[in-house]
């Protein structure tokens, strides 16, 4: 499946090495397809995209009616009721099959819509979000309002606007706007939902499990909804990189020494250890003085060379577009690690591990002060893996370095735990297919090797389901994990806004639908 | 004013070297004073005695109302009301001037009563608490409920009660008792009183600095109130420890690396520095892996060996109660640092410096997780001093330290700042008319040459007033700085309820009234 050094000289890459010739992304598309110009230029899909037109006010209040609706996975809060408006919105949409399915988290969605179609593709969708602190919004979290946010003519601002909760409805309103008119979609879909995402999606691979069988029948895994950036630039990204998630706490109890059950008054410190300062030292052994090299035994010794279609991608990355793909980060990054040049950043974002703080914890965190020796601390870290890091023996490697350090005291707790990397080849047809639409846009994406993020994609692309994935779309929204989390509904001239991100959807179902295997 | 070994050994200090007889601190008292065991037991103490136990009712009631009002400094909460309470307080006794002293913080107050007495006694009194978490109390900690609470017949619960709200009161209490029937009090006090006190005291001196021409006229500073512990028992301290208290933060933007406005997502660790990560570092080269020997250059030049004195003192803590010193402790303490026994520990308490984590905080720290780098990170810490150790100097250290490892960009706050070590000689007339008293109740007090905690009693006994302080007397109250903190109002046959601990308070006032100088 793997394009070829070859391969890529003869689709450009020569072009890229000499110096006049800038390359282009479209370079990694096959050949051209003048059949998919043909449909996406047709009456019928010019209808659809109308349909999607006249419904907009409509199909802007079905999204904010789902992001009034709270589903908070850390804090377990609405998470069912969720759930229940998933499987209803499937059964609305016409699904044979819409259920929720048990885990020993929280509940998953299986929904099966059957078009009688040849292709079948598998849709994810993760219905949780981050947590939020209300206070610090301009627009509550849960409100969904409609507001003006320079340089964009209206957003929708809400916890989940882009992060997923507002992709999803817009997907399933271009699927409804289909159907409307042609009574069925052209391809049937295997819909899989995680209310744990956010969580890492410690229990997904129950809600897949059951459905197995029938999801190695699909053709592949196809997203579809809003990937352009604040610049209308779209990333595109043919995989993930995996993530672990821990939790440590130094306890006085567990040790043994320092406060056993509360925190004690501060000036016992010179006679009492304190867990807080054996949590540092026991952090400050697992990397070096610059808090990037990561110190623990073997950290790096699963990982393999990039292939040379990474290569490829990455040396085309840094050659065509340098500094600008990170130009929507400037204002919160100012050098990166290393005094790393972009060319360099985007290579270690792509081929490094990672070690990171999310959180650390003890004692008196308030305004003044509070003379306290405090009897336990924590810290939340992740890690980011690439091929071929497994999330459990990264976490064995933790705890071997914990206890070989004399930390063996140190509780270890694994939060999600489902995520690991995910990659599929440029040659992919879903690949294919989703190139061709933005090149009928005349958009020319930057095709990333994988995210630096994590999804559960894996559960997909790996063993034992081994399927093709790929997503894409116009549209574009913001601060995912952040405040003010926003989804463009009116956009500018590079950004495009809801209705032509639902009627990408369309034009990206109906191209996969048609593309040849 | 220091005991030379030689009288200590006259005293009864070779009484404890030996191995038959166990040594007294009542040794340490001067000679048998007859005619104060004559006061105490005249029928004019009887009396006042007798008018304390009559008006039980009425003392609780005027320790709940000030308990009610909150009065939490690091919240900016209620200080003034009770500013304004403690004002009304020292007229209603008889004070010619009562009157709030404003500061560049929160605000103090004096007042000065004048009995025509030949001694004039200066009294200090704090009227700010801790914070609270309410929802960690058995019984609000504002609502000052009575409840049983086993070993006590009944306790008063409330932040504030013992530490020193409740004090504070049970105190007018008993000047209010000897007022009533003797027309004024046997001496004259100055008070001066702090709303800043669990901040460190950081304006203090702006309340003492107008009236030092008139305290450096006082006899001695004197508190009366509960010194008994859970057992009964009384520790008796003969000054304190200073206390430096910094917050630090490492925060992207003054690092000018990391995240600069706002966290970000955590996958891009592999290409970010993390101020998490740097605080950690700057933390950890502070101590060693134990966390207890403190590695910053010159932390421990300052400090000189123990006085005579002192170490007589702690001989015969150690020689005379060994493990019992530590008793109420058990529950929450297991081993001592080193695992040293309780008799190395004493010591290390008596003469050791520490360096102690109080909080610290970044990212995300609720339940489940959240995949973010943060921008900054931030911690609390306090440093408790012995002599000669400066607080100033010693702050001075610490950013010298973070400098010279590279760490200039790391901010460094001062907490507090007013509580300098304190000690006054067991031979001062204060001290010893304190220690009558506890003969004449027949409870030998451990003395201690400092608290290991501190006060801003510094204020008053180092230059420029130089006054001999002492404090004691009986009663109990516990859990300062922590949940459910109380004070015993019925006690048990070890420990005094509050009728008990405001007779004490009376008797102290006679005693020292009446000590030849």
């Amino acid at each position: 499946m793997e394009i070829t050094r070859k391969e890529f000289m003869d689709l450009g890459g020569k072009a890229m090495l000499g110096a006049t010739i800038a390359p282009s992304f479209f370079n990694f598309l096959d050949a051209p397809r003048g059949f998919i110009e043909d449909i996406l230029a047709s009456p019928r899909i010019k209808k659809i995209h109308q349909y999607i037109e006249d419904h907009k006010t409509e199909h802007i209040a079905k999204i904010q009616s789902d992001l009034r609706q709270p589903s908070v996975s850390s804090w377990n809060m609405g998470i069912t009721e969720m759930a229940e408006r998933m499987k209803d919105s499937f059964k609305q949409l016409g699904c044979k099959e819409a259920e929720l399915v048990k885990t020993d988290g929280l509940s998953g969605v299986w929904a099966w819509y059957d078009a009688g179609a040849k292709k079948t593709i598998s849709h994810y969708m993760m219905y949780d979000t981050q947590p939020y602190n209300e206070k610090e919004w301009s627009s509550p979290p849960l409100a969904a309002n409609l507001v003006k946010m320079d340089p964009f003519a209206q957003v929708l601002i809400a916890r989940g606007a882009i992060n997923d909760k507002g992709p999803n409805r817009a997907f399933l309103n271009a699927c409804e706007a289909i159907i409307a008119l042609e009574g069925k979609l052209p391809l049937n879909i295997m819909f899989t939902c995680d209310g744990e995402e956010e969580q890492g999606s410690p229990h997904f691979h129950q809600v897949l499990a059951p459905y197995h069988d029938r999801l190695k029948m699909c053709h592949a895994h196809l997203g579809a909804g809003p990937s352009q950036n604040r610049e209308g630039f779209i990333n595109m990204s043919l995989g993930n990189k995996g993530i672990a998630y821990v939790e440590l706490e130094c306890h006085g109890k567990t040790w043994g020494r320092g406060p056993q059950r509360m925190p004690i008054h501060s000036s016992r410190k010179a006679i009492l250890d304190s867990p807080v300062w054996r949590l540092v030292k026991a952090l400050s052994s697992m990397v070096d003085e610059a808090g990037n090299k990561i110190l623990i035994d073997g950290y790096y010794d699963a990982i393999v060379p990039p292939t040379e279609e990474e290569e490829m991608l990455v040396n085309t990355l840094i050659a065509k577009f340098g500094d600008k793909l990170f130009a929507s980060e400037r204002e919160n990054v100012k050098v990166w690690a290393h005094d790393w040049p972009s060319a360099e950043a985007i290579r270690h974002l792509m081929f490094d591990t990672s070690l990171n703080i999310d959180g650390i914890w003890a004692g008196y965190t308030g305004p003044g002060s509070a003379t306290i020796l405090p009897e336990k601390a924590a810290v939340k870290m992740d890690s980011r893996l690439i091929p071929n890091q497994v999330i459990d023996e990264q976490i064995k490697l933790i705890r071997q370095h914990l206890d070989k350090h004399g930390f063996s005291d140190i509780s270890m707790t694994k939060l999600g735990g489902g995520d690991e990397w995910s990659r599929t080849s440029v040659k992919a047809p879903v690949v294919q297919a989703v190139l061709s639409v933005y090149k009928h846009y005349g958009i020319e994406p930057a095709i990333w090797p994988r995210a630096a993020g994590s999804s559960p994609q894996a559960q997909y692309t790996r063993p034992p389901l081994n399927l093709p994935a790929c997503e894409g779309g116009l549209g574009h929204g913001g601060r995912a994990h952040a405040v003010d989390e926003y989804l463009v509904i009116d956009g500018n001239e590079r950004v495009a806004g809801l209705v032509k991100m639902e009627q990408s959807i369309v034009d990206i179902l109906y191209a996969y639908a048609n593309w040849p295997e």
